[in-house]
């Protein structure tokens, strides 16, 4: 059977924060063809609503604590109005977006994380049967759009915090099921860069060969290693390719003339 | 050809507000048969949020004015805090909710009040074709529960403050072309009482012709003529009926044990 094509493409701080690269975005989102998912993360606009509301944000070893006021605000903004927002936005471009947290359709279950040196609060983990891809083939085969925010439930009445990329990539694993799925990280670099400092040396295709060869030979960012190590493990779960790249770049990956860095087996 | 039933159920800030009454409303509403959809309007929280955000309401007439940042928090506070908790506390009951505001799905357009004598701000009006019965009508299809704040959009990109009730009105005229449709107004009296200030004078029953003889007689209230004026103008549009009741009774309508007053042709 063909499988229909659907790209899971995950946004961050740099489009959120910034309305002309935003709209520039949605423009590019509403372009691609076949279906798509939308996932955003926060940005600085939940650090401005926390502080004019004089809730402080807790770190500890760089990690966020989602303690109940802090969990009351990104249900604010990341819920309300950032999804909101991009959702009214997808509507005039002509995208039948449908905003969503996890909870909603209980699409994404996830597990408290559990209290071990740190209580990290209403921070939610996510397991291998956090997804329902059925579910979600329901609104997708409908005609809608998902747009999800950075928040699960745990199926008992609370809502949790939980990393956006780690949805985003959860996602496409469960829907590489129903969907030729292609998972796809917006961030303000090109790609993954042979020279962190020179955007000119993007490198275009990564195989797992290749992946280890650039370990070996030590090219790729320390920061970079997670991020790689998580693509490949949803690679090898189904996905078809990761593509990580730049929001502003999008438009390319309709005209297929290379988008980013492309990771495949 | 014989429809299914839908009820179309409105609650306000004597449940939203109330812990122990918004867990009674939301058990209650899962055991109910048939498709259902939930609207909600604010509540005590959002004027908190307000005030501890430094943004003061402005009212004139007693209607509020929707400044850019009284939008901001209701976008926050209704379609996040509030909507967002409503589904993840029915989700744990078992009904499938999906938490949406107008602009999900092009569910609900509305036009920007004119400025007249006042600029209410981004306040929305609705129109005879605000509402596309068949969009939501494949997400009751599917199995999900509609869950509505009282926000809608232009469908030019701007989120747009809407009355609760009047979305209610509207969404279950729409939908009465689909369904078997019963709208519900829940608040804090036993329903249409005739002695204001006896709980005991419920009148369980009213149709058109009582209605007039009532209004002649001057037996309704004055703040209960709007209500019923609308509840009356959705009857001859097509909905079955509109009960209004109670919202710690809403398990009165499961058992056909008469719940508040029911108002029909």
């Amino acid at each position: 059977m063909c499988m229909q094509t659907l790209h899971v493409i995950k946004i961050g701080g740099n489009v959120i924060d910034n309305s002309e690269n935003l709209h520039r975005f949605l423009k590019d989102f509403t372009a691609l063809e076949g279906f798509k998912i939308l996932v955003h993360g926060g940005g600085k606009v939940a650090t401005q609503v926390s502080e004019s509301m004089g809730v402080e944000a807790r770190m500890i070893d760089g990690r966020r604590i989602t303690d109940i006021d802090t969990l009351r605000i990104v249900t604010m903004v990341y819920g309300g109005l950032i999804n909101k927002n991009i959702v009214a936005q997808l509507q005039r471009y002509g995208t039948n977006a449908i905003g969503l947290t996890g909870a909603d359709g209980n699409f994404i279950r996830a597990k408290k994380r559990p209290v071990k040196i740190i209580d990290y609060g209403f921070a939610g983990d996510l397991t291998e049967n956090s997804i329902n891809p059925e579910s979600i083939g329901k609104l997708l085969d409908s005609g809608f759009t998902p747009v999800f925010c950075a928040l699960t439930h745990d199926g008992e009445g609370q809502l949790l915090n939980t990393n956006a990329d780690t949805i985003a990539s959860a996602l496409a694993v469960a829907l590489s099921e129903l969907y030729d799925t292609t998972l796809v990280y917006c961030f303000e670099k090109k790609g993954v860069l042979q020279d962190i400092d020179d955007e000119d040396s993007l490198i275009r295709e990564i195989d797992l060969e290749r992946y280890e060869k650039l370990k070996t030979d030590q090219i790729i960012h320390s920061g970079m290693l997670p991020k790689m190590d998580n693509a490949f493990t949803a690679i090898s779960c189904g996905v078809k390719a990761v593509i990580i790249g730049h929001s502003d770049d999008l438009g390319q990956l309709k005209k297929d003339k290379g988008f980013g860095t492309r990771l495949s087996k």
